[in-house]
């Protein structure tokens, strides 16, 4: 059976900002778990989730936070799943939550997307949860074409944006 | 059956530096099939390198570069398996190959991990395969409790150390 | 005959920053072709592009990219025409566009302009297209000459402001 | 009774680096505890000396970490003690393990001092807990007037240095 | 008796900023004293209220500057209580601020907290003060158990947001 | 007839560095005419030497220099013909010569390559060279791939390495 | 008899910017002469205002300039007066006109003040012109009384807000 | 009579660093007065020198510091004096020291040369010594001639290095 995604944020408000992560995995048809969670102000419940998702049915997991970005790392530190990491620009451009995110020492990695980038993050899980499966990983292929077709449309658009220039 | 992990890098010279990830993949009974390619100098290979990948068997790309480092953005773009990218510290301390690997664009993420870490990318492509392979899961299980043994022992080192200071 | 010159964006929106650049070029009597497309969306046109595009007319290529811009370096990888790079800011204020798209790998350079700066591209470009050609060389020296005019129309306004402040 | 004061590193080969934290708070008679921890080998270890380090008679806990350094962070998510992090320099010359140390998010403060200053970590240490202790505030006095003559040592040797290459 | 808090700012028009670390400090009972001062403009007063506070009843001095951010150093050059900078962020995003409060040389710490983050400081110093008072640290428990209650809220609240997109 | 490239640098020791550039340069055939010059110490024979470049025979100017690097930009602001700048790392990495060459105003480009890097220079100047010149675009092919070969040797070296470890 | 100060700037829409710095001269009663020039746009220009303005009765030249901010730099390589360099935030939060404007080399130095702030230009400038002139040195100590009454000012403001608050 | 220029730092350990300061003033004939101080060790002995630099007949201070460099000014604060500020290169390869140094807030300039550059505070301290005084003008004059000289000396090494490769 299919393993859930799990997506971790620190405020419900941070919701809209990851919108594009829940469209993306719904489009692949990959069931979401999501919380508020913080690494520092709730930091038992994001261990006890984290120790708990491999058995509650969760394949990867995907945490975002700004600033001294610890949530990925935190989680990362209480789970064998791989852990993606959104950097959140809350401060400094978003270059804290970057550095923050990515920097971890050896043994324990997470894979961290751009900066704000929550399409990123759902589209890494879904290439993850894809390497043993054929249905999801055809689907990332028209997924591709899809992008390839839309830039191809922009071309269009472009030359007739220059056309009317003439 | 198990995939394959391809490590690629942009110089036979980069080896040494990456052993810690053949070493890892190799503790865990995985294959590595490894490269040495170039974004720039030798995009025809890289490119067909990443389309025939998965039906080569690989599950996973790891790809290490430095500077503006391309080389797992041009791989992920002609893959839909996940790429994980490895900054190379060859100027600026590395921010350069950092930020060249991690700000992708959205719909095309590269997982990326902690400047010159192979280690990480290895762990982090053990993690991703194991997401349905419970004996792969099993050994990370043991390695996170290797790690943990490791710190300890470093603990008692300490004790020594101060006590001897007295 | 006279080169063409190809600018090369990653989306029509961003056409409007761009301007500029053709502006430039039209004042100059170049030939521009222009299209959307992407270094990791459609690798595959780029590539193409970039290797027809000497047979083609053209006789340097400008391309604008944001985040990790690759870009440039792709389609540098793909000829043996000279490529302008713009880095364009689109996160950390265009550090990272510059730094993915000037620390190019020994062997592929990419010519890198001014963060957003489609005008210094277009007339880099120019300057490229007037090393073998007098008419343009003799317009680059008219247009400097207009920039001298346009500062020393500034400075009277300046001594205006001042002596209207007294 | 005075409290004692804990100090936590990552492997017991940042010793030496730390030495100057013993010492000081050796000279100020304070009872120093010191571990290797990890907040993400041994979270659960880490958590569980912050959560109990109070009852255990330590008043300020110091913590050590470079890279993307949460475990001054980590630790404080776990108690009401104050946290002193110092950032270890492991690479980016220490920026990245500064702002994952300093850019907590409001509710959990670390205490941040300069790059590498196991001194500056232990003194302010000290600070806080002579707020309320006048024989650790006088030696404080005492130690900033050993600053000021060990400045003017340091004058007088000017003096000779200058004048001996007249 | 319990010691006072300083909270010492460069302007007047710095106080809305800082309401947060008034708030909490009244939350914990503890009576705050604050002055507008300047490293640069009135450095004689820095120095004169730095070198009076302990005698003054003050127990901790929070001092908040952007830029070139020498106040909180200045101040803890005159003084043995713990001196808490907030680095505020007036330029390139507080970058410049951040650096020059934290780095500072051995024998003078600073301990700061985040850019901008009133509320850590006025925290961290509630924690210094809590060292040897029972009753302060109890408040601290009760203010990390709210700070529980909240991210649970606001996890519940996600829950009703994502069902309603359902 | 053949153009020659310029390649200006601040001082006789800076000709190590450079040495790439020279021999690239010679390998294409191109004449090089070589100075010492300062934009700053300098000012006057570096606006002499840029003003007179073209009609000395000079196609392309490459300058090179550290730290606050005007060199570039001050010959640029003396000629049609394009000036290539190479940042050189003289002190913070080079992000401050980098900075200083790329960020160049509306006007006046300099065609700016990555750090240290003479071999990108000079390449790029031989692309530019080669726009309307067969015989010099054909070499550039053949460098191109010689580029490949290099990378397939180091590729069956790293066949060889891991084949020794097994 | 009195010298002048020069302010130099790129645009006449700078002045605005600037009018602080010309504010502070007036109130010394110190003569301005003032000029658009570019270092790059008008660099005849820049070199003979710069090669006569000590004969022009100009004691200190402030010069304002962003991105690669050259034009301080440019001026002076050709006077012997004391050049003051503004960087302007243009791009890069001004980090870039920064190193560009104090990272001279050795023999040229430009006396560098903080991003955007003509007031400090013109102060250091009015400074330079007190070394041996008491009349202006008195007036400079004004100034700085009238900063600590300002502050003092903006104190009791602060007790009135804290005050109306209670 | 001419005034004496000051060279504070704040160890002896960096008068070697600070000799090609000394070196230049020696040469221009202006009297050194030196001292090791710092702004947090001996913030008192800093202020009182300051205070009464003018009339101990010192024309110009100049100031070394690393980190978070408050040494120039703090001088700054107690002075009308010009203070020139040397960052010193002690950690972050000198971006802590340059922005503490250069980013003073409105109403207190610190001038500012490059990291590390004794010399160009040096030249920058003559310049302003300079501004009346003919005799030093005369010499800045001749110091300029000499260094375009030695760049000319360097051209000629070079065109040997270059005749002798062929």
């Amino acid at each position: 059976m299919l393993k859930k995604v799990a997506i971790i944020m620190g405020s419900d408000s941070d919701y809209p900002r990851l919108k594009g992560a829940f469209k993306i995995l719904k489009e692949f048809g990959i069931e979401v778990e999501s919380h508020v969670m913080s690494a520092h102000r709730t930091p038992e419940a994001a261990a006890t989730f984290a120790k708990n998702a491999k058995e509650n049915g969760i394949g990867v997991i995907i945490a975002a936070a700004g600033k001294a970005a610890h949530l990925a790392g935190v989680i990362a530190a209480h789970t064998t799943l791989p852990v993606i990491g959104i950097p959140v620009d809350a401060s400094l451009g978003g270059l804290d939550a970057l550095l923050a995110t990515v920097q971890m020492p050896n043994g324990i990695p997470v894979a961290t997307v751009s900066i704000n980038s929550g399409e990123n993050a759902a589209l890494l899980a879904v290439q993850m949860m894809g390497i043993d499966n054929e249905s999801i990983s055809d689907k990332l292929l028209l997924y591709k074409e899809k992008m390839v077709s839309e830039v191809e449309r922009k071309d269009s658009a472009l030359q007739d944006i220059i056309a009317s220039q003439e």
